[in-house]
């Protein structure tokens, strides 16, 4: 049987993790599937970079990706720069010209999602793309296949590593947000600029493709109510604590009939809940279907092995194809997820529980002040804790909430915040029980 | 695009919800993957209990299985009658007959596994098998497809709903095992005869079907060290708790270069690891691998509903093929897992740690017996706690110890207990940290 051909764009991170599996483990894929992988391929601006890898041949490095894409005899690409572009143009030329593509690309295919899988239909190739949400964690293969048979009705994701990395430290280790985050990016799991992680843009990104495949629906993150990790405190993490309360940043996407709320930002969870044990890097994803009922799947989030674990699986899924039926294969293979039509929730009108921690001079009549305007806009106390007085300092006042509008809570909180002797913003975290 | 028909042999819990599933959701189902699934003939023995199903026609109704594998426009069969006979004989015909067969039958699977794939790769058809292990869990498409990446180290399964549902009532409720059991039997929970759940047998079939396609390698559910959980009080289960660990049935695979540790027992664990909030009826499946590093699915292990959901799922997978490829399959997309040649660790010679509670008559020297004969096998204890004498009274005295050789601790404890003052057999349970 022959081997099946690989052209590698991009030996960073994960790509550099795809050339120690396939030198590592070829072996053993073969004598479990019968594919022999090849790495035909590999291209880097950074050959020297290229020439740390000892499994490859200097016939095997190029800084030039059209040598890969130019090649009749590559089978399946692999693209692994990441963002917009060039890695687009390069993945639709590789369809172009007949060719599978790997990607873990989260940022093109949100973005890019029609034309690159209408040009993989035209040219009858497949796109995989397991790496591009939660790492290791095969979320993607169990929505396309496993899960197909649901009509799932919640997805909550912890689905960036870093913000979970930089919570489990603030919770663990009492750190501050920018002692953590400073801890992340000394130990390379934050970037330089964190932004698109820290923001939950990330997380709003790989939940925009979970909505395609497990509801159907394409939405463009930017149309995702989307809110950051930066303003979570310490103070926050132990007052959520002492009530039985995890925070972690999450991704959601909840079904009631045919209207969908989408929403990523750092939720109050029950510690007795399976994602409020998903520590440091790790990611999780909860799935809630009609037929499954409750489903948890858990692993690494990122990292090197652990994403080039789902990308080289995904060349393996391709490789049986190419190995059985030729190149090509049927269209009815490719992804036809029909767009289902949803409404969509107005964040305004989110019905849920809320934390709220005030920032207050203790003087009489505070309690009083804040919680008519609270009561003014149906929003009832369900638990409150305020620190002990300091004569003249402000000190926490927190509460806990039944379900509120979202739309209510806003004006509250801004009525609230003008208050005299609330000294600081209010601090207003979503529960999901 | 012609429907993919299909025959369903036994409509008892398992068989009614695929009826349900491609009754609520095969409109779902067709606009996800463009597969149209028809029930063409569903046959059970009570015919009686078949016209409950409103949504079959009485011309889709058979109390004769050969109805269904004479008929040459039925595709896939699914058989779901479980036991090895006749389920085998039905499932080899119906492989024979060039027909897909999808089975929940895990005991059937465990014993002939050759049989049936020999059988289903002459017949170029797919065997597929998601149900027969850990219900909506996707477990069996992993190690399949996401996991064949990985050189595995690591498998924790808790596999089996009814004694995991048993353990946490005892843990819950205080119940004793046999008051626990009356309730899970009442529920239906556990069958009539709970024999198999019970003794572990049920879990050692479904590590059987792990370790071929995990690890490469075919071991027979009898020769898998396997203990039950009848012996387990809510004694045990309340001072592990107070050490911050809770008892689980366990099926774990441990490799270590070529030798692997298989075994089925109840053990304690560590209450911070995610399998501990694996409660009632749920399964989940720790996996850890080279390139994954640690993994986690957990999800309904049992019930109508959710394991109809995986048989399900392995049918729209066999009907993709049906549709795009015709009947026949190539070869190659059969599971030709090589087997791996590995040398088994002895049960006597597991180094493990371990959970032991003697009931003795608290009189001078009794400790200093125990002890000395502990020491004598290598046996060191890590912690211990003795509840209040009693005058005259039997008492427990539990230990955690460091890790011992099972031989050891087997030599050990039928010294220990013939002890006088030693009133009753010592309580062993092994740990798994």
């Amino acid at each position: 049987m022959r081997s099946v051909n690989i052209g590698l764009i991009g030996a960073g991170t994960i790509g550099g993790g795809v050339i120690d599996l396939i030198d590592r483990n070829g072996k053993l894929i073969f004598d479990r599937t019968g594919i022999k992988l090849f790495l035909k391929k590999v291209c880097d601006k950074d050959t020297k970079r290229l020439a740390t890898f000892k499994s490859l041949k200097k016939s095997q490095f190029t800084s030039d990706h059209r040598e890969i894409l130019n090649d009749k005899d590559i089978d399946i690409v692999i693209e692994l720069i990441g963002g917009i572009n060039p890695a687009k143009e390069m993945v639709l030329k590789a369809l172009g010209a007949g060719k599978h593509v790997v990607t873990a690309n989260k940022a093109l295919l949100s973005d890019s999602w029609d034309e690159i899988f209408d040009t993989a239909l035209k040219n009858k190739v497949f796109v995989n793309f397991e790496a591009s949400v939660g790492g290791a964690i095969p979320i993607i293969r169990c929505l396309k296949e496993s899960f197909v048979t649901n009509n799932l009705e919640l997805v909550y994701g912890i689905l960036n590593g870093t913000t979970n990395f930089i919570l489990t430290m603030m919770d663990e280790c009492g750190y501050s947000f920018d002692e953590a985050l400073k801890i992340a990016q000394s130990k390379g799991i934050a970037e330089k600029n964190p932004a698109l992680d820290i923001s939950g843009g990330d997380s709003a990104q790989k939940l925009a493709i979970i909505l395609i495949l497990g509801f159907g629906v394409k939405v463009s993150p930017k149309d995702i109510f989307t809110e950051g990790i930066e303003n979570i405190t310490p103070l926050d993490i132990q007052y959520a604590k002492n009530w039985g309360y995890v925070i972690k940043l999450l991704a959601i996407a909840k079904r009631k009939a045919k209207e969908l709320q989408l929403r990523v930002h750092p939720a109050l969870i029950p510690g007795h809940h399976l994602l409020s044990g998903v520590k440091g890097e790790d990611n999780a994803v909860f799935v809630r279907g009609d037929f499954i009922g409750d489903s948890l799947l858990y692993g690494k989030g990122a990292g090197s092995w652990p994403t080039a674990s789902s990308v080289v699986s995904d060349v393996v899924d391709i490789a049986k194809h190419v190995v059985s039926h030729g190149e090509r294969s049927p269209a009815t293979h490719i992804l036809r997820t029909r767009r289902e039509s949803f409404t969509f929730h107005e964040h305004d009108s989110f019905d849920i529980p809320y934390y709220l921690r005030f920032s207050v001079i203790d003087k009489p009549g505070v309690l009083a002040k804040i919680s008519t305007i609270l009561a003014r806009n149906n929003i009832s106390i369900e638990r409150m804790y305020q620190e002990v007085r300091k004569e003249g300092q402000s000190v926490p006042l927190v509460m806990l909430t039944h379900n509120a509008v979202e739309g209510n809570m806003k004006k509250a909180i801004s009525e609230i915040d003008k208050i005299d002797v609330v000294t600081d913003k209010t601090v207003v975290i979503r529960i999901e029980e």
